[in-house]
């Protein structure tokens, strides 16, 4: 009934789902560097562990801890680090 | 590399990972009332949506909205009533 999606090998994994408001998934990443692209603008929020960004047209790495939320305009790539294994919440808009 | 589980008909989803101190599950609940059992001591976050929660030996069912925590004791039963589609991330002690 929930769809799974696996990318990179497996080593991202998450589930999607719908939120009152808006469409989202819940998912993990093993420790690694992972290059992520938008087709609509995302709401990231870091549920556990800690993920060391490069949001598009950065110069400078951003590191989002638990709770904390980032945000992605639609049809950019950015830059992620997990930096341990960690969960996030994503919002499409 | 993440195993996902999927219970109550698929009603309920989760992906296993590990956090920097337990292992952990990040997952989804479609809209509905489930009863759990716990193995081990289990830390539960609503990370979307809302869940209300009647605890182990509790008379009253309580509302956790998103950012909230509940704990339950290791070998107990616990009934859940997701108000609408929600995620939340499980700590196991």
């Amino acid at each position: 009934m929930f769809k799974t999606n696996h990318y990179f090998d497996g080593k991202v994994t998450s589930i999607a789902f719908q939120t009152e408001t808006l469409p989202a998934t819940v998912g993990v990443m093993a420790q690694g560097d992972y290059e992520f692209g938008t087709s609509q603008k995302e709401y990231m929020t870091v549920t556990s562990g800690s993920l060391t960004v490069k949001l598009p047209g950065a110069d400078n790495w951003v590191t989002f801890k638990q709770g904390e939320t980032f945000t992605v305009e639609a049809n950019q790539t950015f830059q992620v680090k997990a930096d341990v294994e960690s969960a996030y919440l994503c919002l499409y808009e």
